[in-house]
């Protein structure tokens, strides 16, 4: 029995900490991502005026910015009328609609710039992928508002796309060198029930990587060497093989994790076993070898992507936002595929740190890469300093960081036959059908401050249905009562299972024993020997520069030193941190400060360490930042 | 008062560490050597008669390599009649002299690859980098064997080069894309007294990086931009500005070095203290923030060279053995510029490194780079084992490890008016002249297995002068005699300075204490923040997987562990190893072994530790190496 996410419209977020986030979205992340694509020209290439010697080239990404917006103001408007928004989401679906070519081919770049080029060179281009956006958008915006203005242009485009693509003689036997369409075709089938879209994605998947390949067919017909792609593997885009023969993360991190999150689309649509082992596969070795503990993914910035098992470079490495948020989105269905807990851990890894690092306080800068060390002077830092900006020349992290938190909702609850799963723990409220019963749901909690989490059950009728409760994998004591009295429900793939006959009014409460952790990476990180990260619930901890002075990794923290953790309500907007007795390591002063080596070790002085959550650092004032702190063994 | 260098032709190398390390080269390194260049058609190329389409075609550096292995040779002819060896060298010579053009010009890939470009791209090529290798192959064979049928040739060809290039109108103002003529000159200067060498050297030193820039120019005359250098910066060849503004060690790291030597050269030869103030400078900033503990120089493979201060990392890296091969050079003429025994301690440090790593135990095999830390499956790794070779596509490093071996007696001894100095210990007997007397000097130590040294000094008549013993910079405690009786002498610039009337079959009796020491990098080295490697007397120790299992990296030292150092015999040649007690992480038995992140820490059994002398590493069961072993803090 497939369980099935509860959708956006049933699910609000109600203050909290994602409340709040959600705010900033609307208030001042929207707006400044708007001003951005007017800066830059995104919105006036649409008009299709731009012609050689003009400024603003129109870039081959920007469809894909404007969507991500759009896409994210509609799950804004989703919740709260705002007239202004919904405006200029008009009028940039006018724009679009305007830049829509008769046949239906949509797409600023081609149109202008290179109009004998369309569809010549998938592998490196972005055309599918812009099209797998607008129609992301297309669906957000159209159940978010009723209006099909978005909706009926991207019809007409996957029509075409449809047409010009597929196995048939006369068609192009291509897909995209970046993935995001399939699971979009897949947004729009479950939206319009319309076949075509669902084979045109299963399309795409399976023929990835089949021979003859057909980027190497291409680069041919444009008269170069197949050999000469810059990246020197199809692996950069995971077509050097069929999807079932995959065994490992490779290639460009967001490519891969917006593939298999269509693959688990299409594993789920057809209960094909043999690609969802192949997920699974992929999935395992990403989350166990592949991924940092912030849920960053992607350790090298040559491939923006994945390198080798266990190589996770802390001050070098790449961990893009996008590729966070990729992650999250594969997650969320391989979580769906298997109702398995782990993947919702991997989801609530990213959501709390690799991801949310990505934007800063005020809503309006970014973080494209996400460092896990950051010191002045290394190969990354020593020509520019290492700040959130507030725009990149390919800046797809700022809109997709939005249109996640926008949409949050629809990541926290599903729904089975007879079962209601809490995925995520947000103060929230809830309304679904369970058991033929209409139950309304509402969630109480400060999390992720604290683990104490309040449920109220209110099924129409009482009515026998499970509760199932995620244990978060940090968790390692908790406890639960069911109106006031300890209950002691089973656990099945990270669930607690809380059967019985619901009243209306039934209250749970969950208590999740929230201590301060180290982490321990596994001992094949190389980068992470002797070191130990700080966790909290589900936030990852860093130390700061402004907080602790320069040179973090002269800072050891002692095994047995105790950590503390506390609130501060007015610091980076209310945040947790943790404090505790730690060393730190200087030269004796009766060393030559210059000399290179010396038989002489460091001395240590106390020192008291103050960590902040790794995605509210960079808020405040310049400095170094580092995740994993020095830890001294037991000796 | 410049203290000379007493040359080769005077001392003697008697057994010991470096006479089994001399008689290796002869007996397995130059054949080895000779036979790699009859194999690669090194010597086949010198005939001319190479055409388009047939194999071996004649490379840019191959002159360079042959005229390192006919050094070699003739420092090995200096100290010992071998008719096959000098046959060998002869036959060579003829091919060279064969190779010679009716100009003087003397270069196989240019005679016949490429006719016409002679002199066209200095910036990249090697011409005069391989004439330069000549020179001093001709000087050291004249030196060695009193012929002059190298010399004669060599002759010719620089004074062919001294009208191509100089300051004058119808002449070339470039100068060598790689540095090793203006050191080449110099040498050849000192032994003919012709003064135009001497000023073709100081040309190619003082034009290097002016403006307007040489390089720029012949890019623009080849038809290319400037601008597209392949490596980017001219910090790469050092020509980024005139040597007099140099600060800080850059760019490729061999070239450096050799420009450096040639520059300190004229810097004793003018007494330009604005020169030798630039000199100390960059020398101050490489010696102390860009060597690694091995005096390896270089620590990015990109450049072959130096990147920023204090970046060292250790499993990548790159430390070239020819560029440790390249500080020595320098760094024996900083010695004699300032008289300073740090500069001897760097050299030391180098030798038995950095430089002695670069060829195997059976001296035929080598390795060009020479990393700190190597582990299966990391970046360098992964792909291709990292071991010794028996040849390189550019195979520089094994005859430069050759003629630094077998030429070693020149660096041991200098002498000034009334000084004799010891500048590094081996068993060796000297004849030399101070205070106008003959004086013969024996020296006895088993150096570096102990640190015992006995010198006998024979004055033909008693006469007064300063016996001047360096004082290493590892050694923190030592004794001296006089025959016997305790004597204090006072240290200068890091010699200890024994000055008396000096009798015929007078002995000194020199003791440094040789402990076994951990090494702790400056605090900015980055890769070395909570590691300490061993040291014993001037040898950096490492663990390999052989001795220690693999992963090194789990293994800590304790601070407070005793550490014992003995000879073992019939290991790797006879070699001191260390060993104590450590401990071992591992991840206990109850985590879950594939967990990426877990809130375990690891548990630690005790293991016992095995070093061995890092040069020796790699001669036997292939595995892993770490230099900068994991430190327990003082928690």
């Amino acid at each position: 029995m497939t369980i099935e996410a509860l959708p956006l419209s049933n699910v609000d977020i109600q203050g909290g900490f994602w409340g709040q986030y959600q705010k900033l979205i609307h208030e001042a992340t929207l707006p400044a991502v708007h001003e951005q694509l007017e800066i830059r020209g995104t919105m006036e290439a649409l008009k299709l005026n731009w012609k050689p010697g003009m400024p603003n080239k129109p870039h081959i990404y920007w469809e894909s910015d404007l969507a991500k917006w759009i896409e994210a103001a509609s799950y804004v408007l989703a919740k709260q009328p705002d007239p202004a928004l919904e405006q200029q989401v008009d009028e940039a679906i006018a724009l679009l609609a305007g830049a829509q070519q008769p046949d239906g081919y949509l797409n600023a770049y081609y149109t202008v710039v290179e109009p004998d080029k369309r569809w010549s060179n998938l592998r490196d281009q972005h055309e599918l992928y812009c099209a797998g956006h607008l129609i992301e958008a297309a669906v957000a915006h159209y159940e978010a508002t009723g209006k099909d203005s978005l909706l009926n242009v991207m019809l007409r485009y996957a029509d075409y796309i449809d047409q010009v693509f597929g196995p048939g003689e006369n068609q192009m036997h291509g897909y995209p060198g970046h993935e995001e369409i399939e699971l979009a075709l897949m947004r729009l089938h479950r939206l319009t029930g319309d076949e075509r879209y669902f084979k045109l994605s299963q399309y795409f998947i399976e023929q990835r990587g089949q021979q003859p390949h057909y980027y190497d067919q291409e680069a041919r017909a444009r008269g170069e060497d197949p050999a000469s792609f810059r990246h020197g593997t199809y692996e950069y885009n995971q077509s050097h093989r069929p999807i079932r023969e995959h065994t490992e993360a490779v290639g460009h991190a967001v490519r891969a994790t917006y593939l298999y999150a269509g693959a688990t689309d299409l594993a789920l649509a057809t209960g094909d076993e043999t690609l969802a082992q192949a997920l699974r596969r992929v999935a395992d070795n990403l989350v166990q070898r592949r991924m940092y503990v912030t849920g960053g993914i992607g350790s090298a910035r040559a491939n923006e992507g994945f390198t080798f098992d266990y190589d996770l470079p802390n001050d070098t490495g790449y961990a893009e936002t996008c590729a966070a948020i990729g992650l999250f989105f594969w997650m969320h269905r391989m979580l769906r595929l298997d109702g398995d807990s782990r993947y919702a851990d991997v989801m609530e890894r990213a959501l709390y740190n690799g991801i949310l690092a990505g934007i800063s306080l005020d809503g309006k800068s970014f973080f494209y890469e996400n460092l896990l060390a950051v010191k002045r002077g290394t190969e990354r830092t020593r020509f520019s300093p290492y700040h959130r900006q507030s725009w990149f020349s390919v800046s797809c992290c700022p809109p997709n960081v939005s249109r996640l938190i926008a949409s949050l909702g629809q990541y926290l609850y599903a729904q089975g036959e007879a079962e209601v799963m809490v995925h995520h723990y947000a103060a929230s409220s809830a309304r679904l059908e369970v058991a033929g019963q209409a139950v309304s749901l509402s969630q109480q909690t400060n999390y992720p401050w604290d683990g104490e989490i309040n449920l109220r059950i209110e099924p129409q009728q009482p009515a026998v249905f499970t509760v199932s409760l995620r244990l978060p994998g940090w968790c390692r004591s908790y406890a639960v009562t069911i109106n006031g009295e300890a209950a002691a429900p089973p656990v099945e793939r990270g669930y607690l299972r809380l059967e019985r006959k619901w009243q209306p009014g039934d209250t749970v409460r969950l208590h999740l024993d929230m201590p301060v952790e180290r982490v321990y990476a596994h001992p094949e990180v190389r980068a992470n020997k002797g070191r130990t990260a700080l966790q909290r619930g589900p936030v990852i901890y860093c130390l700061e520069g402004v907080d602790n002075g320069p040179d973090l990794d002269a800072i050891v923290l002692p095994r047995n030193a105790p950590l503390e953790a506390h609130f501060e309500p007015d610091l980076l907007g209310g945040v947790t941190v943790i404090e505790g007795d730690a060393l730190r390591e200087s030269r004796p002063p009766e060393v030559d400060q210059d000399e290179a080596y010396v038989f002489v070790p460091p001395a240590c002085h106390p020192v008291r360490l103050r960590a902040i959550p790794y995605y509210a650092w960079d808020n405040r004032e310049s400095g170094d930042m580092l995740v994993w702190l020095r830890d001294i063994p037991a000796g």
